[in-house]
């Protein structure tokens, strides 16, 4: 019996051989540049997947929550950024992890040192949030007046040892192809390096962190940098096939769902999976429609190519609705399942709470501890 | 000691007084018009949210899972229609929980029906998917020759008895004013009661079930309707604001967000908050972007109006970006909480999985039964 046979709701499948490969692809780009991989687990957040990491060498991690922190911690990770501008609301729980683990926090204004050095008496390290042009948070590199004032700070705060600059260049995610990402994450790496200049005589042993999944999936310059942060990229997604991140085939995930209901005067078909499993996230197509997913056959051994003349057009709570052409809509039969290839894994991921491996293994997400 | 001092992370926020105000307005319509009010519970999923329907009379409930359908049924609901496409491969679940209540369940053809004749022992209660030109799912009520079809089946299959047309005019989500849900709505009733007397002669019990928050909030006129089904309307949300379903005062949740980064330059302000906590729901403004949520000051007794110019942007997986003048933006404290009301407060509350209310009590949602 297949393990497609025990599904009856919309599952997540996770091809294991897939993310191993993507990950030990990273490992390896990591290993040759001599850049730290520390990889985001953000997108999986789940300890099995985690153990995949370790298995490549992988001893410290990124989170983007004190709780996901908390999470690996109790699954032995020992070394955990939190990317996150630094909640004040969760002190206690910092402290706690601070006093288990190496706890490294991020801060985006003099005002945060401040508060640290006030409030924590537990040493833990830190993180300046550098903008290197994405522009959601963080410190603009080109504000030296906001990067003293932190500085001054952090001088004043030796408890809490100050590592370096760390930026997410998120705007890689407009990008369409290599030469975007690449403008991007050059002026990215030529700003954080501005910064070392402007502080290594001060801070001599300072860091610079960056790592969006684009850049580190395509680029082969990472000169100056300490470390990586990518997390996608154990997935991926039709975003990132979009953005010139991956090939289809690199995509791990896809979600098993039922077919509940034909609609062949239109060559549509109803899904059982809707917003509350891939979540809204939408792929804008060339003619200014959008779409929420590729779909592909399953088989015992995984997925092929997606369908062609067919895709996920609308989402509502539960329902996904798939418009396809005559010729592939007789392949859809009521009572069966369909794969689709996710928008963007780390929410569908969030949503789903677990994974079914190929081989018909459950694994845990932080959503839905067992 | 305010219930907010206790709040460290996102955290749904549940004005119940609101929310009883909703589901007694609603249960009064439906009094008024002599219609019986089946609340779609598929918006709050909490058993809690519950009894306050059940207080106000209402016995018989609507799902769209029969996952929510199970939980339903353990916390003593015992009349459950599930308004999704039947999933053939749930049979084993609808089984059982047939043998346990009156369980009703939704086809979209007469192969379905063959299915429930040939697979399904246990009685359950049948209800026809009509489509009154939402055009997601079921059989367009001009389509005569497939409903004939299926109600053929339905009288070879006198042990599943058949109860009606069960329509959703999801349409109205797209109407921005009365006149536009008004228009909806009476072509809804129109083609449901043609649908009643075509059948009545041989079917003179058949039953009609219609109701979407719009119209249901909004009409007075629900003439040769037996049943409603809102279920969105004991939250309400910003969509359904747009939509002219309710006022902003009758949103009954927000949700609370710690400030942690400010950006004076661009009057931007950073939430711990985004795409895992709202959804990636948005708003459509009048000048062509979108917003995630408007922001209200919270208070120990709820919150008042939102904050004038003042919007959530954008959204990544943990990061909400509000954009504000610079008056309001000094309103605005690091460490400090905010609420968001949400866009779409069904998919808002299946991500934050479950709820606080104002006097401090933790309610449950199925997504993270207690």
């Amino acid at each position: 019996m297949s393990f497609l046979d025990q599904i009856s709701e919309p599952t997540l499948l996770l091809n294991e051989q897939i993310a191993r490969t993507n990950i030990r692809r990273m490992a390896e780009k990591a290993g040759r540049h001599n850049v730290r991989l520390r990889p985001h687990f953000k997108t999986h957040q789940s300890w099995q997947v985690g153990e995949w990491f370790r298995e490549e060498g992988v001893t410290a991690i990124t989170v983007s929550s004190v709780k996901m922190a908390q999470y690996f911690a109790r699954h032995g990770w020992q070394d955990i950024t939190v990317a996150f501008p630094l909640n004040r609301r969760q002190l206690p729980q910092i402290t706690e992890l601070a006093q288990q683990i190496t706890l490294n926090i991020t801060i985006t204004s003099a005002d945060d040192v401040v508060f640290l050095r006030e409030q924590l008496s537990t040493p833990v390290n830190i993180w300046v949030k550098a903008d290197t042009g994405y522009g959601r948070t963080g410190i603009r590199t080109e504000d030296t007046a906001a990067l003293d004032a932190v500085l001054q700070e952090l001088a004043q705060t030796p408890q809490h040892p100050f590592l370096g600059f760390l930026a997410h260049a998120g705007h890689t995610y407009k990008a369409r192809n290599h030469e975007s990402i690449a403008a991007i994450h050059h002026e990215t790496l030529e700003k954080m390096r501005s910064l070392k200049e402007r502080y290594a005589g001060t801070w001599p042993h300072l860091q610079l962190s960056v790592g969006d999944t684009p850049s580190c999936s395509v680029m082969e310059d990472f000169s100056g940098m300490d470390e990586i942060r990518p997390g996608n990229f154990v997935f991926y997604d039709l975003m990132q096939h979009l953005i010139g991140s991956c090939r289809l085939q690199d995509i791990a995930v896809a979600v098993a769902c039922p077919v509940v209901a034909l609609h062949p005067e239109r060559n549509e078909v109803i899904l059982y999976g809707g917003a509350v499993h891939f979540s809204k996230d939408a792929l804008p197509q060339a003619d200014g429609s959008v779409i929420f997913g590729l779909v592909v056959s399953l088989t015992e051994n995984g997925w092929g190519a997606p369908l062609p003349d067919t895709a996920v057009v609308s989402l509502s709570q539960e329902h996904g609705v798939v418009r396809t052409s005559p010729k592939i809509f007789s392949q859809f039969k009521v009572g069966e399942l369909v794969g689709v290839l996710p928008v963007h894994s780390c929410l569908t991921a969030d949503l789903m709470k677990g994974y079914l491996t190929l081989a018909g293994e459950r694994l845990e997400h932080l959503s839905a501890p067992v």
